[in-house]
């Protein structure tokens, strides 16, 4: 049995899936010789810290009643730079302007030699080169398949499963709210206005959704593959983007006569990396609707692999990165 | 650098795709540390042999002009049993009623704890609990992802990319030249009879359909996947087959006016194997045309999660073969 001491960074939705997802696999993860113990947890608002293992389910009981995870006064990056341990599942929020508290976090991390598994995107798509040299120069793993498509597993798909293809190019849809819009303005005959609005009653669009309908989010997801998969030194200022507001129901009734749908495709090959509205054929791979996400990897050898995924949710994001911590330690 | 020796025993279009995709990869292998030096081949009339490392642009040009690999008189058991090396590609034919050679092939090979990678249904079908506990007690490694969907990496998709999943079911299109007889039917209104005529001219269905067409071939992966995924002890005789001989246009066409597509589905979960045609809904991931393959995975933690590749093809068969070797020495 390998015991390895991590600290959950973070306690929203992502955070708070993985504490859970621990305690419900905490056998399964035994039985392939892994013992996760989570010596501390950090909110914006205190820290839980104990050598022996924090005990998880009182820590999601405090984070719901009383909005903190814990007293003591540590910050996320005072954690992880002053607990001895050896992971740090960084789940704080992204913020792709400045990178937000992700980014001192996890270069701490690495330079006290911590591996970093994390779902934020806001450090990877500003300065993922950075961090994969320090990372690199310290001997520390970097994982982070949670930050691109949730529970849909591109980078692992193509880093694993696909080795010894070259990669020549990936497409897809990486915003599950813009597939959501797009899919029930098709049904609906709806503007996007209306169907906007439906989204955002249900909780799958935010009340200021310019990240998702302008293109953003799905930019930094392209950003992290362009880096990651194909060597590229690409922030989101590269990305050519084209967002949703502007496509109106009778384009996409015409689109639905010629045997097409309109999705929000995402696009990234060798100097290339744009997001925008296109016509995908009826049938085809890429035209999946709701809330689902896509890719498409083409490749030398193995031709092209689709995956398609659940983009969201904080338990198939927390599987995402489970997978992540037991590919590393397995 | 790792140097593997290796032997290619089967020589048609997967065993020298398998030769193909080496010599085209060797740099990249050597990238990653690995040289992968074959020091035999054998087909069924002969074998080259090298113990430092066979010339795989001569034994594929010999092969193509002199119909076999070489002239030493040894088979592929003898070669498996008496040539020092680490592992067995195994791409001799199919036999799902004896398995054919290649269950001696994989027994022996086992038993001088040797590594096997496979593309062979065969000998997975028919007795894999046993090939499973015999590498084990050997300390041997066993991979079989060209077995199941060609270049759709199913297998390695479930083990690595989402541990630490519980899986509760897989459904899909596991036999590409069922998958082109339906979508083409459907596109042409026409019958099966048509529609098999018009896939054997083409090379995609064979002179007999049967094994394909009878929903054998699908049946046989799903007992693979039954076997390594859910841990039963299945064979061909457990699974509840339908082929897609019975089915007419007219169906299709209700189906379509509905908005649904027919496609043989496969089905594996805890105590149910099962092939026959479905009702798929347009739009939904398992509704892909033409030759490929899809398989879904509803997992506990990451939802369904749903992949779509090449099901067959000598060079995508041998990127499966590919993977799964850097899968055990990288």
């Amino acid at each position: 049995m390998k015991t390895i001491r991590a600290s959950i960074i973070g306690f929203g939705a992502v955070g708070q899936g993985v504490a859970e997802v621990l305690l419900q696999k905490d056998e399964n993860l035994k039985n392939i010789g892994l013992d996760i113990k989570v010596v501390a947890v950090a909110d914006s608002k205190g820290a839980a810290i104990d050598p022996n293992g924090v005990d998880l389910s009182k820590v999601l009981i405090k984070k719901r009643t009383e909005g903190t995870v814990g007293s003591e006064k540590l910050t996320g990056l005072e954690v992880i730079t002053n607990i001895d341990h050896e992971l740090v599942i960084e789940t704080t929020p992204t913020d792709i302007d400045t990178g937000g508290v992700g980014l001192p976090n996890m270069l701490a991390a690495f330079e006290h030699g911590r591996d970093v598994v994390t779902s934020n995107k806001g450090p990877l798509a500003l300065k993922y080169r950075e961090l994969a040299e320090i990372a690199k120069e310290n001997g520390s793993n970097f994982k982070f398949e949670a930050t691109v498509g949730g529970a849909m597993p591109i980078i692992n798909l193509i880093r694993d499963v696909l080795a010894g293809n070259d990669i020549i190019s990936i497409e897809g849809i990486l915003n599950g709210t813009c597939n959501y819009i797009l899919t029930r303005m098709m049904e609906e005959q709806a503007s996007y206005e209306q169907m906007l609005a439906e989204s955002q009653e249900l909780g799958i669009a935010e009340t200021d959704p310019t990240y998702d309908v302008e293109g953003i989010d799905a930019a930094c997801k392209l950003v992290i593959l362009a880096n990651s998969i194909f060597d590229m030194d690409a922030t989101y200022k590269n990305v050519d983007v084209t967002g949703i507001t502007k496509i109106t129901p009778e384009s996409l009734m015409l689109a639905q006569d010629d045997g097409f749908v309109v999705k929000l495709i995402g696009e990234v090959k060798k100097d290339l990396i744009r997001v925008g509205p296109r016509l995908v054929p009826v049938g085809h791979p890429l035209a999946v609707g709701g809330t689902l996400n896509v890719a498409s990897v083409q490749t030398d050898l193995a031709g092209t692999v689709t995956i398609t995924g659940r983009g969201a949710g904080s338990i198939e994001t927390a599987s995402a990165i489970i997978s992540d911590v037991i590919s590393i330690y397995r």
